[in-house]
């Protein structure tokens, strides 16, 4: 049950593709279609009650997520229903959005999905090759010019740990404190058959980002892997915080919200 | 060189995304989109020459390809141009479709990307889960009910080897012999995290197959997976080579082409 004994708190994993949504959040009444507006809709629609979602992730426009987490206050439902009934019902609501939830779970009334989270997995793609993407168009950041990917995992050293980040934000980011700490950055690389080209995935884990920090550090480690900066512009980029001086925002397409962790 | 000494004959290795398409094979003028026919304007585009291009394997509606394998005869161009520059000339051409050539290799004239091949591999993706697919979903078939991975794999020996495919292939399959060799089948299975869910992967090998094999060998495994067979009923459906006594067509959208192989 939830603070207020009327209402039970659910704990709701989504999984949602980003690319015809403004991001999460809800914008004014007939702004563009957000991910959170399309969730409260749905959850309108099976039992007409008007909640206000609260997310782990507020996800920009284009990005994509595997395993978002948001929590949700509902009332008594006319008759009861267990979790899987209500997944259900949310995602008949849902269709023929390319937003679903797989799964619902019913929590104690002091869980956060935003202030509990203790761990965030993000995990971008970068389709480094020659020909344009196809089957993973959306989804990918394509890369033409070869990348030196050992450079690139050598360099995310400089980055691991608790740094003031204020490079690798969004000027307009509205956090207080630009200190955060990244307790993972790992680069898998897998070669293509045909083409001399290559899969990377670059995963990123922290308890909490700041806005673009995810697509920025890529931008930046990038122009370590093409060979334009070394680990001494990395660690000087990082120690001036300061935007102007890391590289560019890799786009929305190839991020993905892969998990959030809550109970340690 | 070809075998007409005025062109050069080229493999050229296609990445497509079938969705929106009525397949590989060009149609009357004026008919559906098809994968054959882009690529032949794509080809017109760049060199104005018409052509007709011999593919490894024809691919149904919705049917997507990671490797699948093309070749074509091309006169001279007037300048001299390298591989690498003809897939950039006929990319260019091919956008906006999902549609690419990923590899263009100089081959000798006797080389035939239909009959040269002797290994084919079609992966088919199984979304198994409670919740409709979202980022995947033009990729997966989508299956609610849970299957029985163990016994799906403890089945597949029935299909493996040489067989009549006559149960597994379309009623309106052309080819003269339903005879065929299947040289593996292998069915990976990834665990969700969050909702008991799992994503399967039947991978399927040989030298050639017929018109909806693998799409109806999947559908026939599926009845293994839910229960309602045992491998004894896949054995007399086998053994029956009768398309009605097989299970029902598993939908295009799962499959897709990945490799074929040259050169043993």
């Amino acid at each position: 049950m939830s603070k207020d004994s009327q209402t039970t708190r659910y704990k709701l994993t989504l999984e949602y593709c980003g690319k015809d949504y403004a991001g999460w959040q809800s914008q004014e009444p007939h702004g563009p279609a957000t991910i959170q507006a399309s969730l409260e809709t749905a959850i309108y629609g099976f039992c007409k009650q008007k909640v206000t979602t609260v997310v782990a992730g507020r996800t920009d426009a284009g990005v994509h997520a595997r395993g978002q987490v948001a929590h949700v206050d509902l009332a008594p439902f006319t008759k009861p229903m267990t979790c899987y009934e209500i997944t259900k019902a949310i995602n008949a609501h849902l269709r023929p959005a390319p937003i679903a939830v797989i799964q619902t779970e019913e929590v104690d009334g002091d869980f956060n999905a935003r202030f509990d989270a203790f761990n965030k997995l993000y995990i971008y793609r970068i389709l480094n090759r020659n020909a344009p993407p196809t089957l993973d168009r959306d989804h990918v950041w394509h890369i033409r010019r070869s990348l030196n990917i050992t450079a690139m995992r050598d360099a995310t050293p400089i980055l691991l740990g608790q740094h003031d980040f204020t490079t690798f934000r969004d000027s307009e980011c509205q956090a207080k404190n630009p200190v955060r700490t990244l307790d993972r950055i790992d680069i898998q690389s897998f070669e293509h058959a045909n083409d001399g080209g290559q899969d990377i995935f670059i995963e990123v884990e922290a308890q909490s980002f700041l806005h673009h920090m995810v697509r920025n550090i890529v931008g930046t480690l990038l122009l370590v892997g093409e060979g334009k900066w070394n680990q001494d512009d990395l660690c000087r980029a990082r120690d001036a915080c300061d935007r102007t001086k890391g590289g560019p925002t890799a786009p929305a397409c190839g991020l993905t919200l892969v998990r959030v962790d809550y109970d340690r």
